[in-house]
């Protein structure tokens, strides 16, 4: 017998009320009684994203709505700052040069947070930039950036400031009206603790007059159909109806704990495992301002990112992330997210301990998770 | 107690194996265990859509997979033949148009099938047309289309031919490869049997040709990025995994019930519906190919088509579609499509029957219900 625990940055674990939930015999999606439900689920959402703003339900991944934030806001040869730093930031470099957008990049060290200064600087270098692409959480590196200095500075000019925060909602604090975020993007598989399949997107007047305008070629991810579709409760095409279901239980599940107690939550859980680390020798690799979403554990030179991973999950059903990209095998990933508590955190550093120990790192069984219950439970 | 039957064209009913699969544990989706579901899935699919091509999934309503149909492989001021004769039909021509492609469209009486001469002539005219879209069966009318004829015509030409089979396939005959079609479109919540959510495309080397020289913008729905991905039997992005789940499963059902015998238990279904119609005095829109996925009736000018539905929905449970665009309040229209089986279609006449006499209109009980069952039991 073998106990399963995920704890990956997306999928995460999925409460049984929505997993029950999606068992149901499945129903039409043009019926008042799915209506109600589309209408619980977007004031749901609402209330996580912190937003009055119109806000969009797609049937897709959060890289779907990712690329939406591109075509429906900007046209070939619009410029647009793009904040890198980690495999999700450069993703909205990719999609924007898809589209034929003038790219300007601001470099960021993997590991380091985006200095607000230097978005600011560029911004008052090009009063012609339309857009702003930066990301909450970013995944790859578990770092958090700044989106309250960001909007402060993006809200002063021309520009629109778009947020990735696919990784980051309901995990760590993210006021998209409070912040003045213009698009603020999320998916369905991380803080929403529902599986992969949808994502959700919302939008300012002042995105809307780049909608307007932009001749970008856009149809499945149009906001002009959305929103026409949205006045009356619906969506242009046939939603995933069954993630939908399942999204309204876990809102509710957010609801009833409210959102500061979920962020207060994950706050909890990510400084144990941060904590956790420290105390057994290692490395965070957010050099500056680690996420609550997901904590990225730098891995000494012996171990084999990619073999503890595998040992860890394989051997003991605890599922961790490697590290993407140039971090491949060179860190591993424990996140923090959803429908998760204390003793998982509890769970996971057990089980690093013991693979890391194993692969003959110098572990004394217990250290880690004395430094978690410590930062855990204030007995 | 009242108990529901769904006989809409989509979602269809999802048999509780799939069903029930969605309501367990989430998994993460690279690991060697997803792995083999996404094998089993795409093997699957290879088998109902009768192909060797690639075959990708992706996270989307069907729609979505339609513009990638569209966006890979087409540029700015390409042409293209659109089949309209229906509300799907002109969505090809709404999707081309937001991509800049010059539309040839070849109209077509909606609740006609397109005459393939019609093609022929227009490709004969059109040495630079690069692709002709059009559909399997146009859900909206109850009409199939002549795929192998016009995919005898255009495999002489230089274009691709490009199918909505979205709505027919796993109802009706559609063979991929033995009827050229470059690429095929196909979505989950119709023959396949699972909820919303994912949809599929079947493609070429033909079509591949087009898809590196294409200069429209496109990324989350890339085949490039699919095929990349898919040859490593992983997707691009985090996929709808409880989606993919539940299709490993009803996708077992067909294999066991065989692709030859469901096929001709649609034929069965749909044939005891269009009995029942004729017998009830009603007359079938689709005026020569009728559909065996979905019938649509032609409603006594007497009785409010939205009206009947709501009350066969609402009183007792049967839902089953209305009338779409011009056809709003003038048709019903009766799904056999999927999960179902003749008791479902004498569920449906009977309801029809009921509601109808309810209404007004003059009905001997049983007339209908006899009808199917003449033609669902040889006894």
């Amino acid at each position: 017998m073998k106990k399963q625990y995920l704890m990956t940055p997306g999928p995460t674990p999925v409460p049984p009320e929505a997993l029950l939930s999606m068992a149901r015999p499945i129903i039409h999606h043009r019926t008042r009684q799915f209506k109600n439900i589309l209408k619980e689920a977007i004031e749901g959402l609402k209330y996580v994203m912190q937003t009055e703003n119109d806000v969009f339900i797609f049937t897709s991944s959060g890289t779907g709505a990712m690329e939406s934030a591109v075509s429906n806001v900007l046209s070939p040869g619009d410029k647009a700052l793009v904040v890198k730093g980690g495999k999700f930031g450069e993703r909205w470099e990719k999609i924007a040069q898809s589209y034929g957008i003038e790219v300007i990049p601001i470099d960021c060290e993997w590991g380091k947070s985006v200095d607000p200064a230097a978005i600011k600087a560029k911004l008052k270098q090009g009063k012609d930039i339309r857009a702003v692409y930066t990301t909450l959480c970013e995944t790859s590196t578990g770092v958090v950036n700044d989106i309250e200095a960001i909007g402060k500075i993006v809200s002063k000019t021309q520009a629109i400031l778009i947020v990735d925060a696919i990784s980051g909602l309901g995990a760590v604090e993210f006021k998209t009206d409070g912040w003045g975020v213009d698009i603020a993007i999320a998916g369905s598989q991380k803080g929403l603790m529902i599986p992969p399949g949808l994502a959700f997107v919302s939008i300012t007047k002042k995105a809307w007059k780049l909608v307007e305008e932009a001749k970008s070629p856009c149809y499945y991810f149009s906001y002009k159909q959305a929103k026409k579709s949205a006045d009356k409760t619906d969506t242009p095409w046939t939603p995933a109806v069954s993630l939908v279901i399942a999204l309204v239980e876990t809102l509710k599940i957010i609801k009833a704990e409210t959102i500061e107690a979920t962020l207060q939550r994950h706050k909890k859980m990510a400084g144990a495992v941060r904590a956790a680390v420290l105390g057994l020798g290692l490395k965070l690799l957010a050099h500056d301002t680690p996420s609550d979403a997901v904590t990225a554990i730098e891995l000494p030179k012996s171990i084999d990112g990619s073999e503890l991973i595998k040992t860890m999950r394989d051997k003991y059903g605890v599922s961790i992330a490697g590290g993407q990209e140039k971090l491949k095998g060179k860190i591993c990933r424990i996140a923090t997210m959803g429908f998760m508590t204390e003793f998982d955190v509890i769970v996971a550093i057990s089980c690093l301990e013991i693979v890391l120990k194993e692969m003959g790192y110098s572990v004394e069984f217990g250290t880690g998770v004395r430094a978690a219950q410590e930062a855990l439970f204030s007995v």
